[in-house]
């Protein structure tokens, strides 16, 4: 098939670190293309991938400042639409990974288009939006995701988890007396005081691999540094390389974010270098552990301390066998099938 | 011809009350009508219009915060535009009044769209935009306005000034022993002190019908209050109706606006009424206002207090003659051969 994929144009593709969906788009381009696809990719320039790229210059994020981007990144992410639309005869099929910004050329072409909504829904403007483009196939990255709008009349063609390329966690082994492991952006709603605090009540030693955005300068300075204690390591952001050693040498991954998480590629990280996961009952959660076989599904943070103890009677194999659920390859068999119903259904209309 | 016109939504077309552009589309749209044109109107559904509306609910501005409407907005525009150029084949030209949005759907049809820039181009995003889509013609509504982009390589179809209903005019009286008079939004940029300043200056009571934003809520109360003086009397906002007999009752209008006021509705409403301008000499006040003759263009706020004492030199006809000029005639005239041009010109391509 011919497949455009559309990506945001703050990050390159695959990112150089954080950016799920940018590494979620790179792993899906190249399976397409090594399973025989024709796969083109609208992404910044410094993107790499085996797609065929159209190319939109440096990323956003290095070419402007965050108040600049407020009123011209809507506008070049227009102008890429208008060039992938006005060439859709070209494609089977365009997968975006813009939401929203994408509505309104899926009226405008008789090629369908998906979109994979990679953020929360329960945002009120959304609830006013989305139902005026009811009939535009969906995918969610959870099923708990779609949950915020279940009462809308809206298209769902299925849920496609996030993928990881296992390949790079193959060979690392799990250190079953390691730390404890925090992987994330070192914001509120990620949790990383309940960390914190779980590593002092079990007096064993954390590591934090985090991001700090200019946003959460604050919060870190403020909230979290006063209680990083001797025992707690705060190593900064770290890529794709550096993780699977990360995840391998943590006894276990706690992730105490503390919002709806769409996804959460964290716990599939940490499941594919065998490394259980303690987890608060949120969001997707429930869908990627299963509780007391790779990892552990908790209420509030006593529970997650608790846990702790437990971490033995996980098997870091259940948890590798677990992670291929969620494998780049699983996503790209998941996508592919909406594509061909997606092609099967226009043939049919025609 | 047939002749889609899109508008904002914020407002509806005409406006209750302050609101230049959605009034030059209400015009637009009776006059094009008038003249036996086939016009569909997207605007919001209690707009009165003579041509045919397709329309989006209430206006923007009453249905939503300012805070809603920063994410809400652009989205329920894009819906419009998709409305538009799915049935674009229905219109022989296109005119949006909602300028960079458009760009994008532009791209997506054969039939030719014309953008009014109805705001200031002296923005910094802008620049990196407007030449993204130099082919998409424009129409300016001074020729001042294209100066801050006059090194891009744009298509400018033509300048067509804003254009007024003299009707509502014609009956009033001009009374050159009358107040001094200031319309506008209360803002900083629309110079309400100078006026004041001019006012007391010359000993003579100044009217000012003016538009308090809750953004300028703390400029007006803050900077302007407190220098209203027994002779200065804040009317509040006027309406269409009340209009001209304000002007008429003024012996001059004072318009101190500090920035490059893109066209200026205020001059052509004190002109029509008979009423000379004293203007500061930005923008498009040389465009508008014939020195010595229509009213005085002045370097600065000395200059224009001198102008009052001269004031009896102007001949209201000459004023009210040369508003013809701004007349909605004039301006239906103006976008007619615009369409007209572009339509041969897409025959042509044919």
């Amino acid at each position: 098939m011919r497949i455009a994929q559309v990506a945001p144009l703050y990050e390159a593709v695959p990112p150089g670190a954080y950016g799920g969906t940018e590494r979620v788009i790179a792993a899906l381009c190249d399976r397409l293309v090594a399973g025989g696809h024709e796969v083109t990719l609208f992404a910044p320039e410094t993107s790499e991938t085996a797609a065929v790229l159209q190319s939109y210059g440096e990323p956003l994020r290095t070419r402007f400042s965050a108040e600049e981007l407020v009123n011209l990144a809507p506008h070049l992410h227009l102008e890429m639409f208008a060039d992938v639309y006005e060439r859709s005869e070209d494609f089977d099929v365009v997968h975006s990974h813009l939401d929203i910004w994408t509505f309104p050329f899926t009226r405008l072409s008789d090629v369908p288009t998906v979109l994979t909504m990679h953020g929360r829904l329960d945002l009120d403007f959304l609830r006013d939006l989305m139902p005026r483009y009811g009939s535009v196939p969906l995918v969610s990255i959870s099923d708990d995701q779609r949950l915020a709008v279940a009462d809308l009349d809206l298209t769902w063609a299925a849920t496609v988890y996030n993928g990881l390329d296992l390949s790079a966690y193959a060979e690392v082994q799990h250190d079953s007396d390691g730390y404890l492991g925090f992987v994330g952006r070192m914001a509120e709603e990620k949790g990383p005081l309940a960390a914190i605090e779980i590593a002092r009540r079990t007096g064993l030693p954390l590591r934090m691999a985090a991001k700090v955005d200019p946003l959460d300068e604050e919060y870190y300075e403020q909230e979290v540094k006063p209680h990083m204690e001797p025992d707690v390591a705060f190593i900064g952001e770290i890529d794709e390389l550096q993780k699977p050693e990360f995840y391998a040498g943590a006894r276990a991954t706690l992730f105490p974010s503390d919002w709806p998480e769409p996804f959460g590629l964290v716990m599939i990280e940490s499941l594919a270098a065998g490394t259980p996961v303690i987890a608060l009952r949120r969001g997707s959660v429930p869908e990627v552990i299963v509780d007391g076989v790779t990892g552990f599904i908790c209420d509030d943070v006593d529970e997650m301390a608790s846990a702790v103890e437990r971490i033995a009677e996980i098997d870091p194999e259940e948890c590798r066998r677990h992670a291929e659920k969620f494998s780049d390859e699983a996503m790209c068999r998941g996508y592919t099938e909406v594509y061909e119903r997606l092609a099967r259904e226009r043939s049919a209309r025609r």
